[in-house]
């Protein structure tokens, strides 16, 4: 991590900590360069991503100040973390359900502009929080980007692999969000009624070079998952 | 609007229009700073806008992209523009179901962190494309910084008297999203039947000097109501 990053995850850590109230105001550019012994220019960017994160306003000629905390138990629907990275919970977990190599399905292959004959991890999972089933996730992965991937490393976090494993430079994502019905595979996997309420987000995740390589369905349930969007 | 503004909104009206495919390389900055006659400080704003937008990507050492753009009908949830605003659809009406001046209820007052005995405008619409109703919605302006609201404004579009009457500049918001199933009120509003599965969005408005004043609640069909988001 460089510099600001580091000092920005040390505010936001303190504000989230403290549970520092809304308002509240934070130290100027210059006192805050002064603690950190860094630059202004150096602040500046530190600034830049907490503003971005949702953590802090600036109001021009007053000052910083503190933004109000998420509430508990929400997912944050604009970080490219995955899923057991995200939540606040403690107890995530992920249960495999299957692992296979495939040829791309259509419309795995019309949302990532691929041919077809592409070859594609398919990984399905189910992830709950506390024994309590949260999300079911069907992922296919363009193996010209993610060239190996194993049951095991699907059994633990594929973003962290993904991430710090093979070096992936996630760039950007489009989330596509829609309401249904549970069919009766996801009712059982969900462990609700049939033709339950759920929540459907497909996400296509592109390299910092903009190319397309994991396509993602996720079905939520609907009394458990809550979902948090600053903009 | 500013120069980069009005550079950035051109840039994105040609992307849209000529629907530009996704990783079509744009001119260079120099380029562009030519093209538009303005310094490269100017596109380097322009630019920033479309990426945070996300029209666009940056590649270091290999240029500027054009990003997919969304699918048609789906409601944009990163930006703070009012409903009528966003869709790309013809024909969003909306109808007026109640307008009233009251006393904060609690669960506003607890999301706008103000005190119970200050005076809110509070607002029931329904809105609707091409007569299919879509989102039902219940808002609470604070008066100390909406002072004047009437029902024949509240039956245009309130997003634009704000922005453009009153001179409010909405600084940011946070969107609470969670699924459910209708009420009986919600059901006959929506035409759908009993217990359908909904969409609720709760959104907290502030000033750019960080003060809340708009909690609304958010009930979408979950059938007509489609969502997407950038991140």
């Amino acid at each position: 991590m460089l510099k600001y990053e580091i000092i920005a995850h040390e505010i936001e850590h303190d504000i989230r900590i403290n549970n520092t109230p809304q308002g509240t105001k934070l130290p100027s550019i210059n006192q805050l360069a002064e603690k950190y012994d860094v630059s202004k220019n150096t602040i500046l960017k530190t600034l830049a991503v907490l503003e971005s994160n949702g953590n802090i306003y600036q109001v021009q000629g007053s000052g910083i100040f503190v933004r109000q905390q998420k509430r508990k138990g929400y997912i944050t629907l604009l970080q490219n973390k995955g899923f057991s990275d995200d939540l606040d919970y403690p107890g995530v977990t992920s249960q495999l359900i299957s692992f296979s190599k495939i040829k791309a399905p259509l419309e795995v292959a019309t949302n990532l502009q691929c041919d077809i004959t592409e070859d594609f991890y398919k990984v399905e999972r189910l992830h709950s929080i506390m024994d309590q089933a949260i999300c079911l996730e069907e992922s296919y992965y363009k193996t010209s980007v993610v060239p190996f991937l194993s049951q095991s490393i699907a059994e633990d976090s594929i973003f962290q692999y993904l991430t710090k494993g093979l070096n992936i430079n996630i760039g950007f994502s489009d989330k596509y969000i829609s309401i249904g019905k549970t069919t009766d595979e996801i009712s059982h996997y969900l462990e609700v009624p049939k033709h339950s309420p759920m929540l459907n987000m497909e996400e296509i995740y592109y390299t910092n070079n903009g190319e397309p390589f994991d396509f993602t369905k996720n079905h939520y349930h609907y009394e458990h998952a809550q979902f948090f969007l600053q903009s």
